[in-house]
């Protein structure tokens, strides 16, 4: 499982972003970059404060998978920026932002007693959030400068396609990574599948819908198929059933298609958050969803569905917890979703602002989503 | 395993499909479409036959791995369809034939108790000739009109073989997947992994040869190096042998680099089958060799060599079976050949009649092998 | 772990090869053919050598890992000499080198008594101190001729970029694919882990700060970044420290961009070695690395840091071995890596004089790097 969650965020992040153009090597080289030094920096941090033991850091495989999920949501915030930062601006956005993650993941997971085994809060509402405020402030005005780059080839679809292809694939594992052995894990990977088969009938449907000659659209494919897989993030592991997951599932793929299509220009000219990536579409509305199904689940559970020892050990109510009731759970599922959307809101607006100094050697306007700023490249047949 | 069989339907066969010049996203997300759909139906199919307890389906992971089988054998009737259907065709024929697909399975293994581990005859003889009569009943002679695109251009062989290489490597656990645990599991991988490695030598030579220059062709890599794959698919989990497997795939990488070069124009210019993929030399033909070999195999099994208990074990000669000799069960098996190619040529010649209606939107001949029908297109650098 | 390795083979080299503007087939292609055709030699081998009982010979799961790791030694000496040599001079190498890779590895694990888990030494030191003799002794001086071809373009790097990240994220099972399960497969998992984490800082920062404009070399990320898996290969499974990783990753990383910078031109225009991926940099210099750090860190061991019986275990100090002392093992280990390239001297210089030989059909050298030779390409769109 370890080593599926590492393929996705390597593979699968890095690939999904090369449908610019002429964007491929940032997209790929820059997301390897800040996964490393996010994952090392993720490392010392999860060391520091819960492994340390006279003097030294223990590390486990359970360490690198947070470690994993904590770069998960530095990955999607660079979906937001991607192509109008300079790779300092990356490092010290990735800095800042593993730390944030570390504080809001205690406060959930220790201080609200929230689950969120696949993320929907902690890696996707929050790490969404968070690069869609530090891109409002970093606005360009005079963005459409590089318009002509800021669109797809043929090929450079294809590419996005692997990373589509093995983010799908491999979410059932993210989905179910750290939850415990067994039924749960067996619950998670299955209704992450089901979902994510759901989206992808609602994805193409509808991108064929909305377009006008009723032609399917690349961008659509490549992102909101994915969107069934974050919105039961939260969910999975509990017992939302194969049906409950479908359903999510479809309505998804809609959400997120429709987003695409009439949401991201409206954020781009109205509210100016130019959004690369549309994460928008593909985090934070399925990422909303999934904290709010979480919610629904956790508040509807009943031990006769679970079994008694199976409902204890779903929500972990032993210890100071023995009394919650699941609907008390519900609320503090709910509580989480509003944590981390205040603490992606004042991080990104700390980091934004940061990033807006003009010491970080960022691209002009008209050389965004462009590699030959950062890149030798060779072009040419 | 899951996850071997899950990458070779949405990459390894997604991508195997991208060779041609203009409709590589036609290929990984059409496949990407019906294999979705695919699990789906396929999943609610095996729960209503199978594991239907009051008014609830069951699902584990064993019924995820048997529905990716079942929609392996609908990617490989879409490799000989490939750019020439609508998307609502393929999703009426993968409808169809998930359904008889589960027909003829619960012929094969349960009424006949057939043994067909890696699906020689349920997945790849059912698929090929399923697919093949379609594309058969679909013949349309104005096809060459279309043949400037029905070729590849250096970037798409390339991402081509990103499927072949994923095919190839999971292959044996694909073959393996569903065998028990232990020594039929083990005998399955490494069966199926020396006949692929043979199959590599014998395909390269004959690729070389068989050219006027000497030159390899990349459509024979791509493809017949497969072949051992699908040949030992029935008897790989039986006691082959290291060099039994060896054998069979030196003569199947012959059989399918031979089948390209003669046998598909053949097939298109007198029986009028046209096959894009030519999946009558990697899918047809090792297949029907891999349910002649499984037959031998079976009819050739003593107590001598698997011992008397893991005799039994192999061929599940228990209950109403306990009585049936190697030989009686080496009839069954040649039997099951027959089942499933009736099978499919009765659903094919059905099939393609439904989606001979007027009424699916197809593409015209001059539109084949070309994305800008059903997508949108940003060409040009 | 086993499926891991062999994507590492097939993938993984085979597509970090493609970097080659017009060598792409030729460089997935022939890595397929040497791989597939090495698997099989070396486990017969393998058989004939250590597993050969009444006649037939046994293979289990760790005999095809060990056919991995000895084909991984066989594509890195393919590394020096791609684009220049013909399939027959190919097969004809891998002949050759699969059997002097089992004797170097008898003497190295068996009489010498060394560790070497990850292979420094026997895969990485060996295989590129031999491909680099070979290369050598096949020097074209006119190879200017073909310069232009010698060159990537954007899509080929991408391409190359599959391979690099599956070689990356695989690395940590490559290192510890046959340790001991339990701790010492858990230690060189992730001691390898932070060496490669390390390794790609240090990379983009020097590959940036080494050429003029700061820009970011495609090549360096590509390989470079791969160093520190190298040269943990010795070490992993021992008592390493996540800490000692780092620092070993920092200084490969360093090493390696600064030879693909200064070291490579040089040792072309001087010692007229062409070395097209430039092995030296990411196998020969980080494989020697990763032997001495290896005979360090065995001789620095004490039962204190291993516990007593770790300590008996992780260096196999039982039988004819029981009284050898960490230091000792230190030596055995620098003879190790003495013998490795003495080895690879000598088969190199051998293989070498055997593939100069006027028979083997090789390409002219305006015709090197240039897959029409061997090749049906179609090209243009």
């Amino acid at each position: 499982a370890f080593q599926d969650v590492h393929v996705m965020i390597f593979v699968g992040f890095g690939f999904l972003m090369t449908f610019l153009k002429r964007y491929g090597f940032g997209a790929v080289g820059f997301n390897f970059l800040l996964a490393a030094f996010g994952i090392q920096w993720a490392l010392l941090m999860q060391g520091w404060f819960h492994s340390f033991k006279s003097g030294k850091i223990l590390i486990g495989v359970e360490n690198l998978i947070n470690a994993d999920f904590c770069v998960g949501s530095v990955c999607i915030a660079f979906g937001a920026i991607l192509g109008k930062t300079s790779p300092i601006q990356l490092l010290v956005m990735t800095l800042f932002q593993v730390t944030l993650f570390a504080v809001n993941e205690y406060i959930l997971l220790n201080l609200l007693h929230v689950k969120d085994a696949g993320g929907s809060m902690t890696i996707h509402t929050f790490g969404a959030y968070f690069g869609l405020t530090v891109t409002r402030i970093l606005y360009r005005p005079d963005l459409e400068q590089s318009k002509d780059k800021q669109g797809s080839v043929y090929h450079s679809d294809l590419f996005a396609m692997i990373g589509t292809l093995y983010l799908w694939m491999y979410w059932p594992s993210f989905n179910s990574a750290i939850s415990d052995h067994g039924d749960a894990q067996h619950r998670a990977a299955i209704n992450t599948y089901c979902s994510l088969a759901a989206c992808v009938l609602t994805t193409m449907a509808f991108s064929s819908m909305l377009q006008k000659k009723g032609k399917l659209d690349m961008v659509h494919i490549q992102n909101a198929t994915l969107a069934g897989g974050v919105a039961v993030g939260t969910s999975a592991e509990m017992m939302l059933t194969p049906y409950g997951s479908l359903i999510v599932g479809f309505i998804c793929g809609i959400v997120s298609t429709v987003g695409y299509v009439y949401l991201t220009p409206f954020l781009e000219s109205r509210l100016h958050i130019q959004d690369t990536c549309g994460i928008h579409n593909l985090h934070a509305m399925p990422g909303l969803i999934g904290g709010i199904v979480g919610a629904i689940t956790a508040a509807a559970a009943t031990e006769d569905v679970y079994g008694k020892e199976g409902f204890i050990k779903a929500f972990d109510f032993t210890g100071a917890y023995q009394t919650r009731t699941p609907s008390v759970q519900g609320g503090f599922q709910a509580a989480g979703i509003v944590v981390s959307m205040l603490m992606a809101f004042a991080g990104g607006a700390l980091v934004g602002a940061i990033l807006k100094l003009p010491v970080w050697g960022d691209a002009a306007s008209e050389n965004c989503f462009e590699d030959d700023i950062y890149w030798e490249v060779r072009r040419g047949e």
